[in-house]
């Protein structure tokens, strides 16, 4: 398997990133019906050439810009061997200490790396960090956290009025999904309005929890997003925290891609204001070599969460959870089961060490700063905004804003199979800063991570880019 | 690593189940701060022996009979191998095709093994499996899916009436936490009585409903259980079945130890009236050789859960899933990015077959059998309940309801080191069949269900048993 492997991620740089697959295409290469009898790993290892890798968008393959990264290392990849090898449950801490204990000290260390406020870790009397299996879940663990701690609902067991929660309408989808799943409702969710670099808006913000409590409803709940995943715009966390603080709300910052970025300190001024945030996210697992899945969840008081999520009927039962000298961290989650997860930041952080994280970032960011002066440069380009980190949105100069031009253009590039761009769609101001109501604007996203991204795959992909673009089979 | 895995494969029948780890004794041993450059992987790899091996729980350990199993195997680890390896995004079909489409087919051919209706699979028009993490995951996504087709709900955006929920008092927490993180609360999901057996008592359910919508609530949601976590007891879908269907409530079914069973002819009939369920769970990674996390569930109509969970920002959107021809698991879920887990299963099925898994789960009913027998022969012993599958509830005889004399008998029994096996606490009825209002009843569980657990470690695990309670310094 390790051969297996090994071969294929030496091979990424000539398969196609994204697959030519047709719906049912793969499935219609696979057994109708599950085999009686056992079968041969020859016969298995063949079908992972013939079935799995030709039907795969590689993640990790070098000109991969698409969505965020998700990239991965082999100190991560040994781990999740380990992991599965072990195949210990973490749910409470008697059911393999370790596994809770070295969790600990990695959101720990992971905090000191970043530079997040000693409050946010054990360090302090009532923080700490655990990992979440995605940013999602990590937002919806810290809204019905929130919810909980909201003072009018400690008198009553069911609200009578409507509670409230608030993010930009620049944040992540999961935050919608968050407030559907947690019974908030999509329509209590505000999403407030961003000023022209795509921040929320304080004044907005400010202004819709007045109206909100005017109207007789309960707000309760602020997600800030620290790199926002169309364009990695960083909202205000000064203004946003003051707001929150002096309204009693719960601030859950949403840093889950651009958080990384903060092993280096020159980045951790978008940071700026997180000590009045009640929770804090960001995934490893996207941007610092860490395996899917790991996202890492920080809170103030953690008691919040156990406080709403700690079920314990007799069968879970123990000495050490009752003595309240450990942690369980079935308790801060949705789920009751956990992977030994700890093991990826522990294995990843040893064998990079800050200093390699570090380097690992900057290149990236030195990589797309490489990518934006181009753009900038050349006049068949606009940047659509100025570059975030790693992420870089441009287009074609003079298209409209449905992208007419751009849409195919990121098709046909996308095609060649050398490199995988996605796209987004950013809200339009006028010349006075105000949104033209309705309008969004095409654009294309160009963002690196990848573990084996270098120089040469960034230019190829500026030389793919500007070639179609000059191509006359484009024209319209 | 695979050596290192191997020869702790090897050795765990010499570990101590159970570490002697006393809280904050593996933190201790790792460093307070992060590494500032690279580490060598000696160093690593000494550690692994140093602070994390003598530190777990060994649920792999042929003589843990704790809990549930979660039980491993050789093709699992590699495929969870693989996936990292990989380490792709099967969040959309484009993300991935292969991710999803091994998926659909896997979760096909799973229902096909423990067969399930047709009506789930997608030989139905409108039915299909997914993987979520944990049967907590499941639970909750059926909640929330049941929530969204509430007719009383559809015309409304927030209920005036409180929803109500129904499981058992023997339901798993799980359930209890869903209604939490859901919104629907705690307070509002009946805990329904059961049987002698510690089945849920349909006449009951049914005039708590009755009860519920008299007092003006909105009851929306059913949990049976097939195989409870305390004593494996089997709720009659039959019957609650049929109310589910007359009051029109959403009826899911938490098969999750027991489900696995079910790839043997002779235990399918738990699952008699599962065709009425709108949602059926059970885990491949308790008892089924599939490391945890791979959670199946199905839906006989899985639109129902896309309605509600399925958001799309522009930056997700494909031509793909615009064409409707390809399934986006990442509505079938709470989080948005999801691990390619169809691997494990995919291998676990082709090395095993269906036979081979048959076989597994034969010879650990065998062995709980043999134990149970030796239970009912000893009159020091009393069973506490007919054996379920593989688990056997079981104390001392004479013992008082609290376990006065069982609880330190597993005590030390576990101390040992050799075995592992944790405790329960089932209602008390009286000679007429009634409950004894506020009494439960300590009980000793031996769940068998490991990977490399063999006849001889079940006779072990009982001559211990025995010595200890013939010791006299157990007397009290």
């Amino acid at each position: 398997m390790l051969d297996w492997l090994a071969g294929y991620w030496s091979s990424l740089g000539d398969r196609p990133v994204q697959p030519a697959t047709r719906p049912g295409g793969a499935i219609a290469a696979l057994p109708e019906h599950p085999p009686q009898s056992p079968e041969d790993w020859d016969a298995i290892f063949a079908d992972l050439d013939r079935v799995i890798a030709p039907n795969l968008t590689h993640w990790q393959h070098p000109g991969f810009f698409g969505y965020f990264p998700a990239n991965a290392s082999t100190p991560a990849v040994l781990a999740d061997l380990l992991c599965a090898g072990l195949a210990v449950q973490g749910m409470l801490w008697s059911t393999s200490p370790a596994c809770t204990e070295l969790e600990t000290r990695m959101l720990d260390w992971l905090a000191e790396l970043i530079d997040l406020p000693d409050s946010f870790t054990t360090r302090s009397e009532t923080g700490g960090g655990v990992i979440q299996g995605t940013a999602s879940e990590a937002a919806l663990v810290a809204m019905v956290a929130a919810r909980a701690r909201t003072p009018q609902l400690q008198q009553q067991s069911s609200p009578s009025a409507p509670l409230v929660a608030y993010c930009s309408s620049q944040a992540h989808s999961s935050i919608t999904k968050a407030a559907i799943i947690s019974g908030v409702g999509r329509d209590s969710l505000r999403l407030i309005e961003v000023d022209p670099d795509l921040r929320m808006f304080p004044g907005a913000l400010a202004s819709a929890i007045a109206r909100d409590r005017a109207a007789g409803c309960i707000p309760f709940f602020i997600c800030a997003t620290v790199g926002t995943t169309a364009a990695g715009a960083f909202d205000p966390l000064e203004p946003i925290g003051a707001i929150a603080q002096r309204e009693n709300l719960w601030l859950h910052v949403d840093a889950a891609w651009a958080g990384s970025a903060c092993v280096c300190p020159e980045h951790r001024s978008m940071l700026a204001g997180v000590e009045r945030a009640d929770s804090f996210n960001f995934n490893p697992h996207k941007w610092l070599l860490t395996n899917f899945d790991c996202s890492a969840l920080w809170a103030r008081d953690t008691r919040a969460i156990v406080n709403v999520l700690s079920i314990t009927p007799e069968y879970l039962r123990n000495r050490a959870s009752e003595s309240g000298a450990v942690v369980d961290y079935r308790d801060w989650q949705i789920p009751l089961g956990r992977r030994f997860r700890a093991l990826k930041l522990w294995f990843v952080l040893r064998r990079f060490g800050a200093k390699g994280l570090q380097a690992h970032i900057r290149e990236h960011i030195r990589l797309a700063a490489m990518f934006e002066s181009w753009v900038r440069e050349d006049e068949r380009f606009d940047l659509a905004i100025p570059r975030s980190l790693a992420l870089v949105c441009f287009r074609l100069a003079s298209d409209d804003d449905a992208g007419t031009r751009s849409r195919p253009l990121l098709e046909r590039v996308n095609a060649t199979g050398e490199v995988f761009l996605t796209h987004a769609a950013l809200p339009v101001f006028d010349s006075a800063g105000e949104r033209v109501e309705g309008l969004e604007r095409f654009v294309i996203r160009l963002a690196i991570g990848g573990a084996i991204t270098r120089e040469a795959h960034v230019k190829r992909a500026w030389e793919i880019i500007k070639a179609i673009a000059l191509d006359p089979s484009d024209s319209h």
